[in-house]
């Protein structure tokens, strides 16, 4: 394989001045440039670049850390992710940290190891004095660091709001909420709060199920939704954390014979792929994924670049009406 | 941050035994590991990860290039992908090729720029002659490349008869096949032969439908199905090629009263999570991700450790039977 010095021999240019075009460094006149590109198409020399990354001391490598790439709503966020790093010149270091303390911390040693750029680490358990240490950008995503770190969230209330508005306008007066995971402070908690807001005002009754770690991680909802459903028989509007929750919520009114959205109505949350493959199909809160991954890697290229950056960038949500409301 | 410099002087030790025991290579005596040990822990000292790919020429990072990360086979592959390379010690490069030629090639050559120490390919349009030149192991998931490359596939022409078995023996005897994309040679393909030879064998007549390239980017058959359901209204058996496609036919089976699984069996292919989130439930051919991602990751560290590896290394599959059938 080539290396930067028979590309110098070719080009009939120092190591040094090759270098410098490689980096675009300094001056650097047309004819050297033009040399360079010659000779190195020739030899087919392609820059190492890990070499590159060792000498400028940062990658063009971000770490992407999720809890969990099979649940669907991390599946479209690394997808948007992976998509808005490639048109910025990123590249993506995926690591699965499901949700473990002591893997999150290995991840972040890896990235700090691997020289990324700069990490996005969507939710998650690493304490907070994890990031003082590790000195690049950390950018987080539906997760509320109050240490000065950009987070970008969705306006998770509004879209309680929204949800508690709808199944109200539509005439439902029992409610059931299945929230977030017990014991476990994330921003979605504040679904809750809208809902709760909103129920209140109205003076909607409302039972408030909180979900399982467990659950989460297997994403299996049914017996628990089974279980309230049978509890509960009155339940005519349902809000539920996610779409996957919806989803198992259909499963489980079929099993009952509850015809859906006749005698229940059920809004999800996320709004990904999947609300619109269920039969039939779901009534969502919209979570802005697409501009949430781009606002996050504008967020991180800026810090990297040490911009000041916001340190909370938080994004409205929509309901969209589907058929089971 | 402490160098390695900075542990050669605080343990004592020439830089040169430090980094005889960093990279573990030739005679270390046990008490200069020891010192080696208490002095990186003392300053707190990260091996540079970059530098030592450097110096090693290879990195502990696998490239991971898929079509479509939104798409759930590909979501449950680059799961158990990460998975079985962080049980490996390996980090995961992750690409979104979007099936585009170029982008592949781009994709390759970040990945030669970047010293992976090898590729899994899912898929793709890359032509053969690219990979003659990389000088790094490539293994294929789904994709039959006969160069040489190490491909792991699952049994598709034995999915096929699973199938078509199903569905006969169901007593279905007006039988409609969703198969892959028209055009495109694809391993998948094998599914349509060998459902054709059990239809020809039982004499049962099947019609069959290619699929195109701008359904399987924007995962959307709705109208498609919707279209040849009415001009086959007789239909009573349907096996399509992926769970999405499935998922999207009992939409459609709704819309137009047909009842799943009285009037229509559907069988789909993949066995990814979404096959347990449609109501009703989905009859499917598993394919075993977890294992031929396992396989893969097996094969690529053996290439990458100069053994002689499976050309091709072929997974059964099996009929999971659920609420459509």
């Amino acid at each position: 394989m080539a290396t930067l010095k028979d590309v110098a021999r070719e080009s009939g240019l120092t190591v040094g001045t090759v270098s410098r075009v490689l980096n675009n460094r300094g001056y650097i006149s047309d004819s050297a440039r033009e040399k360079v590109d010659q000779a190195m198409k020739k030899l087919n020399y392609r820059p190492n670049e890990v070499a590159r990354s060792l000498s400028k001391s940062t990658s063009s490598t971000i770490g992407v850390i999720v809890p969990h790439i099979r649940h669907p709503y991390f599946t479209e966020m690394i997808s948007n992710l992976e998509y808005q790093a490639y048109k910025k010149g990123y590249k993506v270091l995926l690591f699965n940290s499901r949700n473990t303390v002591e893997k999150e911390r290995e991840y972040i040693e890896m990235c700090t190891g691997n020289k990324v750029a700069g990490i996005i680490l969507c939710s998650g358990t690493v304490p907070v004095e994890v990031f003082g240490q590790i000195g690049i950008p950390v950018v987080t995503i539906e997760r509320f660091l109050d240490n000065g770190m950009a987070a970008v969230e969705c306006d998770n209330r509004q879209g309680g709001i929204l949800a508690a508005e709808k199944l109200i306008s539509c005439g439902c007066r029992h409610l059931l909420h299945v929230g977030n995971i017990g014991g476990v402070f994330m921003p979605a908690d504040m679904r809750t709060e809208g809902f709760r807001e909103v129920c209140e005002r109205e003076h909607v009754p409302f039972e408030e199920l909180l979900t399982e770690e467990i659950q989460y991680d297997s994403m299996m909802y049914g017996d628990m939704l089974e279980e309230v459903l049978r509890k509960y028989p009155e339940t005519d509007g349902m809000f539920v954390n996610s779409d996957v929750i919806a989803a198992q919520t259909l499963q489980v009114c079929r099993k009952l014979h509850i015809d859906v959205p006749e005698r229940l109505k059920i809004i999800g949350f996320d709004d990904v792929f999947l609300s619109t493959l269920t039969t039939p199909q779901l009534t969502t809160i919209h979570q802005p994924i697409r501009e949430m991954a781009e606002i996050a890697l504008n967020l991180l290229h800026d810090s990297v670049s040490g911009k000041l950056v916001a340190k909370r960038t938080v994004l409205p949500v929509s309901l969209v009406e589907r058929e089971t409301t």
